[in-house]
């Protein structure tokens, strides 16, 4: 939909490596547009442990339906994603185009139904043709090849103006592991979670209840942590598989989130979570700054990372950002909105180094060139200091610009 | 701030009668503009019942901390207010500042310092120079006259784009009585209330405590019900006066909100008061259209508001109102990152009388034509039936156009 790419747009990607024992292709269904890439597929060639977070939303779609009753079930053989429809809010119709894709790609496999996993994006509303996917999932499944990660983060792309990429390694049992992620998402981006989509994949050994572990307590400090505009998706979904292969150079499986021979491993994929989502804020449609949000001294974590998103959420906020205004006022009636504790005569903020206020005034330091200085960089960090407790919390968003209206005002048509 | 008024201004203003008991005017103070009218007196020739509702704010402003204070005393001679500046974390300053504009406003009326009343808006977080209400607050009260509603509205707009004034009269005893309304607000506007000063007085005779429970009572379906962006600010401010003047007609004083006498001045207050509210939406930042959110089904009336309210405040549904996209997806979106129980497959949507969606799916008569021909309206009705129970509410917002965008990312240079 965006011509050009974000100003905030990684300089370089990430040169992705293989990941053994999974393969990926790409195809053009049709789903929305002809001739466009729109689906792609990962096949495990034996069946990986699977872990998966998906949307709060009490409107979610089909494929979140479909995704959240095989996970029971802790294994996949293949993950299905679509763009250019989401299958959200279409009913029975849904639920069926859920089930036929599902069966398609089982056959493609030679697995059963619920050993695959599905997402779509896009439309919210319009029924989904899944008889365009067994056109091309046969194909796929022989096509598919494991040096695709780029193409595949592309094939998942709607508003994002590039692809988003990211790969780690870590040490398990003295084996060197791989994690690889793609992540798309643009507008609708809040937490719990993002309008986004994203797949992890190792070659760890790791059993599906250690893996949901690891993936549930990785996404809050993440995806859990970035919004562009305070909107919700019915779709999102982080999926995190293994497909195991590592234990034939003697890494021995590791059943539980807690063993202690996971903290390299957990730091790693923390790491390339918090950069996928990072990715995703600065796509953010129409956005032009990063902008990273601290707040401390609150009465606990959770009152700190509630206020921490009343500042990033509100759009005066964000447009002072976007206008380069050192607008502190906005923050502090943004902090008052929260409804967390907050007493104004202990408050101090600052905009990058710059301390703007402090003890319920305007610092009487304050340089208004100083912080313009603050206010014209790419990447903006605001500090909060509630004076109150020691609770604190990180998120970032981004600024709120005339280009996300056009993007949003005539996004379906 | 604007240069043009807003396309959903009223045709017509209000011709505005006089108020028994209550005098105004309006000075040029120097707050923050040389030559630009930013004071308002008004000044009660008796003491005059007060009751008020400010914002829910953890960080209010100074005016709204001194206000809150005195309305324990319940009787007004004087309201002061001033725009340019809103008083607002400034610290021990801030305090100085009320105190001293009190004090010359007491001087000036001849009263005590607990019967002046506040309300300051503008920008946050600069010191207020309140020496300069000494030197007109003396010449104000003497020229004060009752026929300043209109022009006493305009002198408390800051980017309003029209002035709000509103009057209704009302049987008590059988003596009729008047109520006069202003407001002021555009942006920082969400319940809680809004970005938002309004100030309402009658010549009923009625006491403090019941006047209380009328406004509180009454600022729920309407200043409590409108959102432009929602934030909220440090400063709403909400008063209701009664000058009591009509107790010359034979009006016997009202003690208690209860009182059965109230039933005609309450439905007429509440008219004013929502007619003064929605005059704010409509002169919302940069807005070209005005929604009107009317949720029902929902479990309660309590859920039904924080659903209409999601839906009120989520840019992606205010971007594709502003590119007049009938985008019921995204209200699908709102309703399930609300919070509240829901159920995609009872939900159904209608924009204006076109009911684009039922039980979990598009309309099968669903009309692109009908739908866009009320996408095209200046105000806009979307309702909701959440079909689960017997819960409603109606909200009211306005679209997220550039313009907002342009008026708030340049406010404060």
């Amino acid at each position: 939909m965006s011509s050009s790419i974000s100003p905030l747009a990684p300089k370089t990607y990430a040169e992705m490596p293989q990941i053994r024992g999974v393969r990926m292709a790409t195809a053009a269904a049709g789903i929305k547009y002809k001739n466009r890439t729109d689906v792609l597929l990962m096949a495990f060639d034996e069946p990986a442990s699977v872990a998966g977070v998906f949307t709060k939303s009490k409107c979610p779609s089909a494929p979140v339906d479909f995704c959240r009753q095989n996970l029971a079930h802790g294994v996949a053989r293949g993950v299905v994603v679509n763009s250019g429809n989401a299958n959200a809010f279409t009913g029975v119709k849904g639920r069926a185009a859920t089930e036929l894709t599902a069966k398609s790609a089982a056959a493609a496999l030679g697995c059963g139904e619920n050993e695959i996993y599905l997402a779509s994006t896009g439309v919210i509303g319009e029924p989904l043709d899944a008889t365009k996917f067994s056109g091309v999932l046969d194909q796929m499944a022989t096509d598919a090849t494991g040096d695709f990660w780029f193409e595949a983060a592309k094939a998942i792309m709607t508003t994002d103006t590039y692809p988003k990429v990211a790969t780690r390694s870590a040490v398990i049992d003295g084996v060197t592991v791989t994690i690889n992620g793609i992540a798309k998402g643009a507008g609708m981006i809040a937490p719990d979670m993002a309008t986004m989509l994203s797949f992890v994949v190792t070659d760890a050994d790791i059993a599906p209840v250690a893996l949901q572990g690891l993936l549930s307590e990785g996404v809050e400090p993440s995806f859990n942590s970035i919004t562009v505009d305070s909107d919700t998706s019915t779709s999102d979904t982080l999926m995190l598989l293994a497909t195991g292969a590592a234990s034939a150079d003697g890494q021995a499986k590791v059943e539980r989130a807690d063993d202690a021979r996971l903290g390299d491993f957990r730091a790693a994929l923390n790491d390339l979570l918090k950069d996928l989502a990072l990715q995703v804020v600065r796509d953010g449609e129409g956005a032009r700054k990063m902008v990273e949000i601290t707040v401390k001294g609150a009465e606990n974590d959770l009152a700190a990372k509630k206020i921490a998103l009343s500042i990033a959420n509100s759009p005066l906020v964000k447009t002072a950002v976007a206008g380069e205004d050192a607008n502190w006022g906005r923050i502090v009636m943004a902090v008052g909105k929260s409804g967390e504790m907050a007493d104004r005569d202990r408050l101090a903020i600052w905009f990058g180094d710059v301390r703007v206020a402090v003890n319920g005034e305007r610092d009487p330091a304050y340089s208004e060139e100083a912080t313009t200085a603050v206010m014209e960089r790419e990447d903006i960090p605001v500090t909060v200091d509630i004076g109150l407790g020691s609770g604190t919390a990180t998120v970032w968003t981004c600024d709120l610009t005339k280009e996300y209206v056009a993007i949003n005002g005539d996004y379906r048509s």
